[in-house]
Formats: C-alpha cells, structure tokens, sequence
C-alpha cells in the first residue's frame, strides 16, 4: 500500500462557478483553482469542460494552458466524455497524464484505443459491460473482471489501472457505502498482486443530505483502511485533508507518521 | 449490527480534574461530567475512582449518588481493579450495569466470579491469559480465543460480552492501529454468531501525537465499519460525535440515517 493519490476535483465545468468563468474567459478564476489546489495538497489536478459543448476542445487547452502557467509542471487527469477533447488535453500533459476514463461499454472503445498510445495511468468505471450502472457489490465486480480482460485483451498493462467502484448517495440507497468499500477491499485482493489500485470520486455518497464533508471525511476513513489508492476530492476541504492524513498515520502507509505531522505543522500556522 | 453504544469516558480519576474534585468533595464538578456526557449523547456513564486508593469504594459511592442525583437512572460502567469497590458499584446500579472489566489472568479471577453473581455486561480485555499485553493481532486473537473459553466453563453467557481490542499508540508501533481493526473485525466473523460484541478504549491510539482528536475520528469510522459495537469516548468531543453519526449512516446502522439528520439539526442550533 502507497499514501493516497489526490486528485484535486474543483476545475469541473458542471461545477456553475467554473462554467462561467469558461464562459467568461476568468483567467484569474482558473488560475486560483489550479494555485489553491496545488497548495492544499492536491498531487493531480482533474480538467473537465465538457458542458462547453463545440467549445469544449478550446476551453480544454485554454485551461491547461493557463493551469501550466500559473503552478509550472504539475499532473492532470483528462477528464472528458469526447475522445476528441481527451486526445486533445493528454497532447498538452507534460506529466504522466490520468486518462478519466474508461468503462466497458463497447461504445466507448475509442478511449481504450487511446489507452494503447498514450502513456499513462487509467481511471476505469465497472460499468457499462453487461449491466449498466451496477447497484449491488457483485455487480460491481462482475464488471471489474469483465474491464481486466478488457485491458488484457488490448494489450494494456493492468498496472496503470485505477478502479473507482462507483459511488451512489446513501440518501436514496443505503447499501450503496458497504458496496463500495467491499468493493475497493476486494479489488485489492483479486488484482492487487497484478499492480491493480483503487480510485474513488467520493463525494456522491452524501448526495442529497446535510453536512456533506462530514459524511465524506468517514467514508474516506474507511476507504483508505480498504486499501483505496486514489481519491478525487476538493483539495480546499481542510476537514478531508485533515481525516486523510490521519488515516494514513493509522494505516501504517505514512510510515513514522511523518505526513501527518507536517500537516498538522501547516493547519497550526 | 446495531448502533455504536457510546460510554462517557470523562469521570475517570486518573484525569488529573477529576481526581481534584474527588479530593475537594467538588460536586458541582461531578454533577457537570454526569450532565454534559448525557447530554452530549453518551448512553452510560463510566466511573472509575481508583486513584483514591484507600477512599476509592467511598468515592464510589460518592460519585454514583451525585450522577443519579443530577441526570436520574442511567446505565453506568463500574471501572475499578479492586473488587470490593466493584461489588459496592455494582449494588447501587439502577439500570443493567457495565463490568469494567474481566481479562484472561488467573489473579483476577474475582471479576469474574462478580460477574456470575450480577447480572450485566462485561468489557472483556483480552490479554493475561498467555502473554501479558498482546502486542500482534495473533496475540490478541489467541487471548480472544481463551477467554470465550473461560466464560464458558463460568456458565457466563458470551452474549454478555464486550471485548476491547487493547489499543496503543501508533506513535510508537505503529502497526497497533491495523491491529485493533482486524482484532474487531475477527471477533466480529468467529463470535458474533454467538452474540459477542466488541468494545474500544480508543483514545490511546493518539498518545503522544499532535490533535488527537483527528488521529481517534479517523480510527473511530474505521472500526465502525469494522463492525465496532461501544466506544469509550469523550462525548463533549464534538468531532468526534459528528464522524460517528456519519459512520453509523454509511455502514447503515443507522437506518435511513435519521440519527444522522437529528444529530446535525442539533449542531446546526
């Protein structure tokens, strides 16, 4: 086990405030998030414009423009549903891009086939290989297994892989936290010794109710006691930083504890 | 699994204030422990004043007079290595009682002869049978396996036991925090079956560790979703409080996380 991956989650154009700025063509708005991530820790930071629509091409290079003028070399995860765009943002990476993402639907096969050319690592969402959206923790794996033949199959290197099982809000459907972490626990298990890792975009388990990041920071907690590599969260969230780096010390994977004690070095300043 | 069963921890005579009130007969400050902890959701109330030496079983009595006094009947842990200060607890017990606590040597067998005669239920700290403290998961585990065998040849049903993985700090091995969490996990998969439950004295797991309080809330969500079923804790510790309920509604113990909402519409006040 490594110390978790932070994807820094904030540059999403379906967030409303970074769509304007795209609209509004805000430097400076871009610029602070890639700046504030960065400085909170993020090792990663996510770019999506998809809801410019013909634009999105553009505004995907507009940004990472700006993101590498403003903090220099950093990694980004290509986050886009048009391989168009995600081919056009991973030619500007000057860090081993994330490909965000593959999944098994046959549709998308165009982002497998980007996979095989470009170098890098992958984030894969089980789904879409025989059930769709899965719901149930069997499901879930079902997919897994499906998406490793997949990448077998292509001649991908499992080992760039990142699984993010998928996480629904416990708001509507309160088995769905158990799901994803058995899920990530087992993944660990079957692959692991493949060089298999874990992802998670986290937020949407506390959909719908109050005091998200309280509902977050627990999740991550025991995400990161399954085994979780990898996690796409706002960098900003002191109170997720705080339980991440905490949970590390437990976990053994910040050996001697020395992140946390950093942390807690700069949240006292 | 049902919801976390949480025992104030705060009226302790090793706490330095605590064994000052003892000694200046402060009942204001007994009173204040008894209604802040219950207040703050603390379903018993753990009493231990066993740094009163020679005055312990007064104190006792003392101290339980003062919280039935002030919050009315509450469950309440009678913690003390002295058996008779045990036994006097135990007799002014008005709701079931919590024994704190039995272990595996052979010198402290009395606990367990008090055990039989009252009724109630039992912290079990596996260790003492074999190796003193366990320091690995399979030293507690082994300790685990002795001791369900010694209530069984007491005719003492398991189902009335809670066992305490034996936390220490991570700060100086920090392989005790994997430890505990597997130790639960394990009791969990070979007894529950038979209705043992588990048990956590959590806060050592920061001893010596800048904001504890982090360190304890991340090893807290773990265990729960471990399958944790009590947990000494400072009540008062909001942080802690909060990573609990939002625990108990992602392993979904908390069905439809209605203590979840409750619990934030008080903090929101």
């Amino acid at each position: 086990m490594t110390q978790i991956i932070v994807v820094g989650e904030l540059i999403n154009s379906t967030r409303k405030s970074v769509k304007v700025a795209l609209e509004a063509k805000d430097e400076a708005a871009i610029r602070r998030l890639a700046r504030e991530q960065v400085e909170a820790g993020a090792d990663i930071i996510d770019v999506n414009t998809a809801t410019s629509m013909e634009n999105e091409i553009e505004d995907m290079k507009w940004v990472i423009g700006l993101i590498h003028d403003e903090v220099g070399k950093v990694r980004l995860a290509i986050d886009s549903p048009n391989p168009k765009a995600m081919e056009a943002g991973l030619a500007l990476c000057q860090e081993r891009p994330l490909i965000n993402s593959i999944n098994n639907d046959s549709r998308e096969r165009a982002f497998i086939e980007i996979a095989k050319k470009v170098e890098g690592d992958i984030v894969g969402l089980p789904m879409g290989g025989k059930t769709g959206m899965p719901k149930t923790l069997e499901e879930r794996l079902e997919e897994v297994d499906i998406m490793i033949c997949n990448l077998d199959d292509a001649g991908i290197d499992v080992s760039r892989l990142y699984i993010d099982s998928i996480v629904m809000t416990i708001g509507s459907n309160q088995e769905q936290g158990r799901a994803v972490i058995e899920s990530t626990r087992e993944i660990k298990k079957r692959y692991g010794g493949r060089g298999v890792k874990t992802s998670v975009g986290l937020s949407n388990i506390s959909f719908g109710l109050p005091h998200r990041t309280l509902i977050n920071q627990a999740f991550l907690a025991m995400l990161i006691e399954a085994g979780l590599d990898m996690a796409f969260i706002d960098p900003k969230d002191t109170g997720m930083m705080n339980i991440m780096r905490a949970s590390e010390a437990i976990v053994g994977t910040d050996v001697g504890c020395l992140k946390y004690l950093k942390h807690i070095r700069k949240l006292v300043k």
